[in-house]
């Protein structure tokens, strides 16, 4: 998506990679929104870095860098012995799954990469194919964005006021996003609209990933406290929410996403708006049989207690605002249930949450044809 | 309630009047949660800044605090000219009222006191029955929250989880508070219980200010962000909600509070969990007829956009948290229909919120025998 740096606005990608140079290059999160800076990693050790401390964040992101860092680890391979070049990239592979050891996404993106290798018979061959199957893991990403986003934007009317939560914008993709695409794709459509961007906190992801997004792209849109849009709701002042989520159960149609998203799907339910969670296929769990069993992570209580930001004199800081001696309670996630989901909006069109599993074939489920338990 | 100050913990009120010195003190509540200070005005200009300058905040406590101001400024005059001490009463009460303009209770707290001094014939008599006035204020302020605290504790059993959102703590009253008092009651009856406190952005007077109360108090608490009670209600880890208001409607039962009270109320309501509202019979409206009619105060969007807290360093400081070109909406109320709260726990009783119009003799109510609008 476009970025003005400087005046001047110009498209980038969370992630690229310079095959001359053979770096990776990446927008460095963790100065946004306060500053916007592109970093580049010379050798797969310092990309598998870069994915631990969340210089990059989200699924597609951390899937495609570790993609490219798979393919520039195989690139600084010299000589010509296969197996000792096989030996190398395991090392590689290794080195960027341990980087964030829970996520899904860089493991599946570098088993497709070295599928891919397998078919070169030269270490030369296989590096050359690593690089091509990386770029294609990036491109993919993008397009399954696209698609959603042209399927999202559909949903959405001139003039509507649209209510979103947390990030799950272009920086936590390749480009594009989830949540966000059909924004991009409706405002592409030449569509008018307003978007309140929770806060989210306590990690305020909307306030910092989404405003900085939104106001990158020029879409109207105001942060709110996540307090705020019950008042929004009653006075029938949103007409449509989008969501992202980060596990989506194929079952069951429950939803996994940032903290709050449930309370906001009861609200949107009560007031009868439309609400709608945006993924990628990746993020359908086709495995997993009811929500409850969905591990809740707990953060560290720092989060509740305090903000990072900005002060006045340009330091970025952590300030304690609660209590110095009272406890937190921080939960990462919460689980939305089907009922309360208008839709699920997918690269392969928009579904009603009980629909994934009959439509599993189709969305990349598995051919397991015996009847999900607890959804019927 | 007892503040440990250097390891001693004795009894505080938010403030007390010292008649030897004709001072006010109040506890410098901006201070807090970082810092517990007593301050004094010496004269009654200085106790209306105290107020305009929210050193002291809450429906009770700037009551009791103007009442206070007006009887340090009728003390503070010298003479027997009965004519020129009303005029000068009357200069110390219009520059108490104008500095907190919007507030009802300082005008109606110095109006009880300036009735209270009509009986006196000297102006010696009449300074007398001012500080008598402001005294019994002050202490009916406290027996009134005390009241309510014992109807509030009622409801709460052992091994309860009560979920508060912002603070209607005894900092916003001379003492008890409303929404803490079931809470303290409870506890001095020996229940034991655990009590979240909602952050509530953007102010975040949960994580500041009722934390430090409960804190004090060693009441068994955690402070979660306003995001995160939707998955302790879907835990089935939510028991009770116990809230305050700033206005709640006697024709209709509606109830205004603190930005991102309706959606708890909406949550609690989904999952069964009892809702309650505790308020002092000052906080009634008779007169409006209609919720939506309540005025919504629209606050600086600054506040969303950043926070005030304790940088590592020790300075208090407001960090920005936002997008730096990202507006905000920032309303500061909303309005929770009489269908999603349980019961109002007042000084007289607990009640339903249609109960009120019914009930209004006992409540301080008008004698009109009109049935209200907007609610059968």
């Amino acid at each position: 998506m476009n970025v003005t740096v400087r005046g001047r606005s110009r498209p980038y990608r969370t992630v690229t990679f310079d095959s001359r140079t053979n770096q990776v290059r990446l927008i460095e999160q963790r100065l946004l929104p306060h500053q916007f800076k592109v970093i580049a990693t010379a050798e797969y050790g310092a990309t598998a870095r870069a994915i631990r401390e969340m210089v990059v964040r989200g699924a597609g992101a951390i899937g495609a860098t570790a993609a490219y860092g798979l393919a520039q680890g195989a690139r600084a391979f010299r000589g010509t012995d296969l197996r000792k070049f096989r030996e190398h990239v395991e090392h590689v592979f290794a080195t960027l799954k341990v980087a964030r050891p829970t996520a899904v996404d860089p493991v599946n993106a570098m088993r497709q990469v070295r599928r891919r290798m397998e078919a070169g018979t030269t270490v030369a061959e296989q590096q050359q194919l690593a690089w091509a199957a990386a770029e294609d893991f990036a491109r993919e990403d993008i397009e399954h964005c696209r698609a959603l986003g042209h399927h999202g934007a559909n949903l959405i009317r001139n003039g509507q006021r649209i209510l979103t939560h947390c990030n799950a914008g272009w920086l936590a993709f390749v480009d594009v996003g989830s949540a966000t695409a059909p924004l991009y794709a409706a405002q592409a459509q030449g569509k008018q609209f307003h978007v309140y961007c929770d806060e989210t906190r306590p990690r305020s992801q909307g306030a910092t990933l989404t405003a900085w997004e939104l106001a990158q792209q020029n879409i109207s849109h105001q942060v709110i406290a996540d307090n705020a849009a019950g008042l929004l709701f009653s006075r029938g002042e949103i007409d449509l929410v989008i969501v992202g989520s980060d596990r989506t159960l194929g079952r069951t149609g429950e939803v996994a996403n940032k903290i709050g998203t449930y309370t906001k799907a009861v609200l949107a339910h009560r007031h009868g708006v439309p609400f709608y969670v945006a993924i990628p296929l990746s993020t359908i769990d086709w495995t997993l049989k009811a929500g409850h069993k969905i591990p809740i992570e707990e953060r560290d209580a720092s989060e509740v207690l305090g903000a990072w930001g900005k002060t006045r004199s340009g330091r970025l800081e952590y300030v304690r605002v609660a209590n110095p001696s009272s406890p937190a309670f921080n939960p990462g996630f919460d689980v939305t249930p089907p009922e309360l989901i208008t839709g699920i909006i997918t690269p392969a069109g928009v579904f009603r949450p009980h629909e994934l599993w009959r439509r599993r074939s189709k969305l990349g489920g598995p051919p397991d044809s015996r009847s999900p338990r607890g959804f019927v």
